[in-house]
């Protein structure tokens, strides 16, 4: 795993160091790329270029898309123009877009010079699709059949041009490169006689994406469908590339990540965690922290104004807490819970009446229970055994209405902002807890007031 | 996508009531088997048997994996010896498993007769590993090769065996059992010569997994490594199973949808959102708020100590919401963002040192500058917009300097308990913005009072 091999490194640098080059790479020969990647992005300036030209070519530029792009960089800056080309020749398009997106203008102008003129074009041509769309994590790469084709021909032409394919498990059959099929190297491998027209053989009512298609919705599909690849093809039906399930894997961790992250008030970071800087993090977190920082006036303003009660019977303070953290707690779990099924694509827009008349209908039982059992808390935690007066049964009876109100106010906010957030084109992780604990903040001390207002006072 | 396709479900229901079966056999031959399955999930008692029996035979079965549980119960209930008996001879282990866990002992003891005596014998071998170990997840349907094979030998054993594979794309090569090395049907299509042993081509430096290593560990393999297919194998390194890229997928998908829903307090359920009733949504959420509210006495208890200050000087309870908001969103920013990167297996407890150091610091920098708005805040909207005489500039102080500390509490305690609780066996995602905000609730409130007596008292 992500394990920080130690061990391993210090041996290699000593091996590097001892010049022992010819074990080193037998060492490096054993190993995975991303493991080999994981050594790399450890080792110094110095060391990195050294262990890298001891790697085998394609392993090399397999370990290479897998490194941290600081150090791509730095191998970049110090290849000669035939290194560079090397390297390149072993991409695959979507790698070497990766790459490009993260490096400053001038390495991307080498990169595309010394790139092969087709790859050039390629590179180009997915870096114009918006970031986050299908067209922008696809490859080009891809094996095309003709229909006319018989099975024997089909495997042949696999296994002619099958190299520098990103996936040959999926072949697509094209007419003038509209798309009219698919097929698995399966169907054609356990085809009953191999002079079989593969035309009879195809898939042709097949799932495929826009260039535009929103990659989240992308790892959605390859989820519902258990698919290995998935055509991407323009408004025209012609095929311009493919995604592969690695990628849709990569897309669905990252989205999982980003939405914990703006659920939880931090603003999404391409950088892992342990590769953030301080001051990374602290940009990524102090937007939002100030913004509900500054949002809790509104809060502190309901408070001043009830001010003149608060001081008469200060009890009701010791309250305040345990109702805004309830309160919040209720409201962040339905909102959590309905953006993780927007987000899988189980709830849209035309649910809403029933998403809203089930969290109702829970908030009324949660609400209910908390407030009974809050109650008995109240008189026997606070008014026997803390033997505090001012704790009078009126007063209990304020908190705990108080209490089922705010849970059903914040459960229905909960789960609406979300899918509302979504309808208005807004991202609905924004709609989480320490959204959602704002508002609900408010309007808790609001019902709070207010009941103190209509039974005490 | 997951759309609920109401026309094609009412033009099917039509086709039925019309005795119209082969045009509704020609509507379902177009469909996928997860589109399929939506449909046949929403139709009645007596139509879903009806239109199950006009799917043809294989196509019924991948439909039958996909459908909900209660339709699956209901179907096979109404199913004959035989008709079972054909879905299962359609079915991969792994999914037969899946089915079984979610039926009634009577069910089970249905299939496991019908099923034939390899296929049961599986099934219960797979029932025997722990929930969420790899086994549970694996099936034992993988294509076994032996290294003395050509490479002509090898696919034409693929082309023979294939047919009920979950994969031929990753062929096990083995020797009395024992895994010795792996091969793609890439590598043995693109292998130059059909002579040449496939002992010379085999990836020896494979990733292979334990029976009971954690399934999320798993699918952290498949996308660090890219992998389509991953062997399990026993204690002794006997292959006794494969897990494939979609079943990795799924678990990717749940364990994240997992995370979330226990992030946001809510025990998680195996059922999705919108299948779940209200009394089941009302059970999986009840325990956490139940377990705040009464942790919140605590918060209570601070305040009621320092009642006397506080009917003195109620412009304090003011600041307490923002106080403790603030202070709850720090400690989840820190607390979700080290919970997802243990997820990942990108913090282990060997960083703990590391990712204090980086919170602090971070927490320095946004404590500061959260102090320092906040005091201009106080200054210019409370005391001078809403000229309120009893916000001091003594206030404003205390309040700031609560502020700062709180948060570097908030986000060292943030930061440590996640990794703590993995440390100890628990899951961290308990340590999210519920957990942490009751804690960090009492603390800020401690501080705030700290800070009074010392500088306003």
């Amino acid at each position: 795993m992500a394990e920080h091999n130690t061990v391993l490194e210090n041996t290699l640098r000593k091996l590097l160091e001892d010049r022992k080059y010819l074990s080193a790479k037998d060492v490096l020969s054993t190993m995975n790329p991303s493991d080999i990647a994981s050594v790399l992005d450890e080792l110094g300036k110095d060391e990195l270029p050294k262990l890298f030209r001891l790697l085998p070519k394609e392993l090399a530029a397999d370990a290479f898309v897998e490194m941290d792009s600081d150090r791509q960089q730095l191998l970049i800056q110090g290849f000669s123009d035939t290194e560079l080309r090397q390297v390149l020749d072993e991409l695959y398009v979507d790698d070497a877009v990766d790459i490009v997106e993260e490096m400053p203008a001038n390495v991307v102008r080498r990169i595309l010079e010394q790139a092969d003129p087709e790859m050039r074009k390629d590179i180009n041509q997915i870096l114009r699709y918006p970031e986050d769309s299908a067209g922008s994590v696809m490859t080009t790469e891809y094996v095309s059949l003709r229909s006319g084709m018989s099975v024997g021909e089909a495997i042949e032409h696999i296994r002619k041009t099958g190299y520098d394919k990103e996936t040959i498990y999926t072949c697509y059959v094209t007419d003038r490169r509209k798309l009219i099929g698919t097929i698995s190297v399966k169907d054609l491998l356990l085809a009953k006689d191999d002079n079989i027209e593969i035309g009879e053989l195809i898939e042709t009512h097949f799932i495929s994406v826009n260039t535009h298609t929103d990659q989240e919705e992308v790892a959605q599909i390859f989820s519902r469908y258990n698919l290995l690849a998935l055509p991407v093809v323009d408004s025209e039906g012609l095929i311009v590339g493919i995604i592969t399930v690695d990628d849709a894997m990569d897309v669905m961790e990252e989205e999982a990540t980003e939405d914990m992250e703006i659920m939880a008030g931090v603003t999404p970071s391409d950088k892992t965690y342990m590769k953030s800087s301080a001051l990374e993090l602290f940009r990524h977190r102090i937007p939002w922290l100030m913004i509900l920082m500054v949002s809790a006036t509104f809060t502190g303003l309901i408070i001043t104004g009830f001010e003149s009660a608060l001081s008469r019977m200060v009890v009701l303070t010791a309250f305040i807490p345990m109702l805004m953290d309830t309160g919040g707690n209720s409201g962040s779990q339905s909102s959590v819970t309905v953006i993780r099924a927007l987000s899988l694509g189980e709830v849209e827009y035309s649910d809403v009446p029933r998403v809203i008349l089930k969290e109702f209908t829970t908030a009324l039982l949660c609400g209910l229970v908390l407030a009974l059992i809050c109650f008995m808390k109240i008189m026997l935690i606070d008014r026997l055994l803390m033997q505090n007066p001012s704790v009078t049964a009126a007063v209990a009876l304020v908190v705990c209405l108080t209490m089922a109100l705010t849970v059903v106010v914040a459960k229905v906010i909960g789960c609406s902002l979300p899918v509302l957030a979504k309808k208005l084109g807004f991202d609905p992780a924004v709609m989480a807890s320490p959204f959602i604990t704002t508002i609900v903040d408010a309007l808790s001390l609001l019902i709070y007031f207010s009941m103190t207002r209509a039974i005490l006072i």
